[in-house]
């Protein structure tokens, strides 16, 4: 259950109204590693937790919470940006400052949500739930939030770079101090789980039942051994359970399929006219 | 550029057909951490490195080629399960095999794909590059693909035990095994570039233009304070610069926000008539 | 700025474990009138209401958070409703039961989720933006709201009848009298909306700039009368501003189009050939 | 079945080209509330009436006949205002006329339609049907045409703003004439089914079986009790049928879910794990 | 501007009901070569015809018009074939008649539709716009055309052998034969551009600004010759142009491209550390 | 299985960078028509070759892999488009030359990729397998890879003439005349299958079983008799098969269809109510 409280987390004040600065701070409210996804994520891997109600779905409850927060600072700052968006006559557009704002800003802005912030990215490509993983696996999620955390960290600091509003900078300094605690946390917790579980997700699957001899094997299917001489390439694996090898000319280890003929009633090609087709017509008829 | 070679890296081929199967194995050709993301995902990493095209990019390259052919062995292995197919007369699905069969199995591998696989997940959904991200920071890629094979072993290792077909599991265990192999070689790139780079990314965005008194700060904004016991509300931080803490109230540190009314020509609900709005009508009249 | 608790809104328990019906479930919370689409839309609204911060935002606060507290409960009781996955070997599936789950059932709760909840709808499609709206003048935007809350009774109703499991109807019959609240306080708020603005969005767009001939037609392009019978067409219209009137032969009142050519460095179709083929070749000649 | 007429149901003829316009109409032909939306969404709840064809379902396949007509108008239109697209040379790009049109025009309107209109919106996103809804309830579905005229008639007379092309006003006069006709219709109609069934939908479901003691609260989980003052907060519920009342401190009537481990099969995060997880290992050791 | 008619273009009355056959015919409804999509194809396709109102325009529009008519021929069906749908007790899934129901077909018709048709595909995909084009070009658009109704054509074939309803195969009957005329028909108006323009789209791009000494090369990218065999491979090009030639060997013509490295204000991972990790660290130290 | 060379099939190096263009070229990387598209195409359809692994799948396996290289030189192109973005002070927006850059370039490429290409369209809208099909029948198919190579061919015309800059026009010149070779082989590819199985798709459903007497008849339901002068309504059908026919005045040959109600646990508009609604209520009372 939650509560809201009408207070930000933190400011979210521009020093002046930048249309076309709002257009590309979507991306982090909206974008594939915005702010809606790892809310999401987080409290759909809080909810999903099994077995354990412990530390790590607090955790996740904690953050997913805050993420909340995020969305909404974001949402604030947009809004704001948007107020300088001129009363365009669009035959105006040759004026250069409406040229560069009609060019540079989301047209959905006026159009669809009256200066407001949209559960969209940069491009306007609205939010999807395809971003986001909750597997049930914590170390494997756990590594999709300290991704998620990069990148986003990653986006921030390329946005504090495209703007010279102290207001804008100020709020995103937060962010990004912010991601940097949680790239720590989940940072943190996947060494807690690697040391009880080893690297390899899921440690539970016996290993006896894969493949092992490939399991440390890297397959040189790019001409060129420049790969060969990474870390990867020798020496005991990073699970401790093996040595890495190189194989410089992979072979194959399959032959080639040959699939039976579907049966009449798919209409496929029927096999007379594939085995027809192999004899090559007379390249001088047309 | 590429060549292909009609062998399979290693054999495809079930013991007997199985429509059900066919539609669940899709989810690790087509789905969000399928052999179709991750084959993309390396590829446009690799295409995308900037100044350096060493080691990283060749490693990229030869797991991106990698996973080309592993979407060519699931491609194969589901064309054969689907071999099964009945020829369907639907007013017979009281039988509880064709019912299973029926219920069980995707109908758009008899309407639309003519018994063959396709570029989508076990629900049928196609396939996005939604799922997929080339950021040009290698340590951020590096932890989405840390991920992916994390994910995608999950899965496979889930499929594992969804069926006892001993040539669908002679090749799941294959998979199996190279994702160990990916799982320690992102691992130990990772590691690589974290040495050199400590480990928030992006490394060279200036530390003091972040709001470092929250760096390291956790935000209790879930009520209980179990998380106040994990590794990350106290000591030393990950990266080794900073200490965590562990706020357990946290409080706001912006305002209310109070955006301005829109202009006119957005017609947004007109001020005067929200001013009007709070005063409360009277209740006993409608 | 959000807080959670962890208890719930509202109990979550089923009797007995259903997988199919977990599935089925997924669409109230994640499908196109799911909890997700109502929280963040009501979140979204709530952000951008402009020029008056009182009374109608913090109802969409209010009811934006209860919703995130209706996604929590829906995503437990979906988690418990998957407890009784069955180790499946896929070739029972001839067994009647584990044919019925096979089919009814969502694979990637096996596969995907481990057993978890999804932001996705009973179809496996997962949420996406593309389902709400928030557009800046209220008005407009309860009528939504009211929408949701219709459809998403509806559904819950609809599922409440599929059902036999008392600990499932017993939440789902919360779900339902919490939209018969929030149906019953957004119709409130669209009447006061509509006493103060009257019913037309936006209302401050200029009536005299509309084509006021046509503003109370209704155009019969359908063949038949019976819509003749309607309170649309007749009588004063239902914003008091004109009176309604009915076209049993509706005629065009503009031309037949006709493009200009594209350019040629645009490569569509000659106007040469376009013209030329106006000419009836001779169907006796191939 | 259909008829078409090649005459325009209204001129649609700009005074002159303007490629930048012709992106942002683009939003009220293949956007979430442009006509394709209105279109499909009549005539699927058209198709879909059961159990009495009379008025209603005329009255949508009137209006779903006359939605193809818009379609049709602004497919027009914007293919004449994309008459001007210039034979760019992108390296003309500072010349500030070029810039504004690169900058706001749409690439695809150049490179994939060959000046003519698309089905998307003013950001080129595809049209999709998770815009729209027919659920057989025609209440429930009349309030989202009602919502949908809402929102067409706000976006066209945010865009009729944004240009001083007497040809464009002119169309979009009619077209925001159609919508006041559009909106007064479905309202009539709404009004004539709540008389008969009430405001709650579905008006079917038995009222015992919902948890009638929620059924008219407002919960404030938003602090600050501003929405208090609400009509919807106190008095007769606007179905008559109970009054409203207001909690100010809602409380938890569920407990804190805890989810049983799944099964080993699934290879989550191992119960053991789990556990062992909850002893905080020692800051002072990495 | 479109009429329309309350009766059918063909009945569409199955025998008896067949909720697991609805679902199944959603895909030549609302699928990628479905009904909705000739229709907006062709109908886009004709308001884009610049520079000609001729013949080709009309045919669009006819052939539009009466897609639209199948769309409701479906509809229709697909409704009826609903009329079965059990109450569903779904505890009851055990019995067998129940479980192919409840596996077979599709939630969204129960939940969300109402037992109406949707706008979607056998898997629940809901239509989108990205099925479709309309460049401007004629042939091209055609050859799509051709393409939709072989693709439709071969689905509605392979739904005919799904079931033994009359009513249901009476109906797809008589859209084979449809299919069979549209495909004649694009088939003619294809050859009549071909002789007028010859054979490659665009005709009008001036070939001698083309690469041509690859304008008729096979390469061989594909280990054995196979292909070698083709009609592609050797003697005059179809266009009548040049002389197919084949290459067993290709090699490169371009080189090793080798990007810049980024500017540091976009964070990508430093050039200092991409030089430094070709060193290889010594495997022997973790 | 597949090696990747280093080295690209076609040099791929502009004059200088130009980001504006980098985004326009996204469309034939990662656009519905793009390379990904056929690259994917090819592909699939040759795994799903059936019953004959000669020629044809050969043919697609050698383009595959060839369109994977075009991926990579365009992904290599436009990155060092994107070499040229400038360090944007957005505040300098006014300057003409900054104007262009931000409102024709993709904030993506410097927010999300750096610097790099996605594998999106001229929009941002990421690549979906909804564009691509494979469906088992290689006429049906080989029409779509016709059409593919003619959209594409057509794109990348235009984009040709959309700048020039020598080293992207030289590119461009490759791809067109790859594209031209392509429709000339499926061109090639399809008329031998076409001589062997006729015209219409699929070849084998028996043509007793659809309703030949509207095989070939052409419906005018577009007012005009303009297409009356086609090739397609008059003469011997294309496939020989039939004559065609031209109906002026098409009638219906079905009746208005009637649904019955739907069952009371749907939840849909009472039947009484619909009938109730037929008695129009007295316009003068509201």
């Amino acid at each position: 259950m939650f509560y809201h409280v009408k207070e930000l987390q933190y400011r979210a004040k521009p020093d002046r109204p930048d249309p076309v600065f709002a257009r590309r701070l979507q991306e982090v409210l909206g974008g594939q590693f915005g702010e809606i996804s790892v809310a999401m994520q987080y409290l759909f891997q809080g909810w999903n937790v099994r077995g354990g109600e412990g530390k790590y779905k607090d955790l996740l409850m904690d953050t997913g919470a805050e993420e909340l927060a995020h969305i909404e600072m974001l949402a604030t700052m947009i809004a704001r940006l948007l107020d300088g968006t001129p009363d365009l006559e669009l035959d105006d557009s040759v004026n250069p400052v409406v040229a560069a704002i009609l060019g540079g800003s989301n047209p959905q802005h006026t159009i669809v949500s009256g200066l407001g912030a949209m559960p969209a990215d940069s491009n306007g490509n609205r939010w999807t739930a395809n971003y986001i993983i909750a597997s049930g696996n914590l170390l494997a999620d756990f590594r999709h939030n300290l991704t998620a955390e990069s990148q986003g960290r990653l986006q921030v600091s390329r946005l504090y770079e495209q703007t010279d509003d102290r207001g804008v900078k100020d709020m995103l300094s937060w962010l990004i101090a912010r991601d940097t605690m949680h790239q720590n946390q989940w940072y943190a917790a996947i060494r807690e789980l690697e040391e009880k579980e080893n690297i390899v997700v899921p440690s539970t699957f016996p290993r006896k039942l894969e493949k092992q001899e490939v399991s440390y094997t890297l397959f040189n299917y790019s001409k060129g051994d420049e790969s060969a001489k990474g870390r990867w390439a020798h020496g005991p694996s990073m699970d401790g359970l093996g040595v890495f090898n190189y194989v410089d000319h992979p072979v194959a280890y399959g032959k080639k399929p040959k699939l039976s003929p579907a049966p009449p009633y798919i209409f496929n090609t029927p096999p007379a006219v594939l085995r027809k087709s192999d004899d090559t017509p007379d390249p001088n008829t047309k």
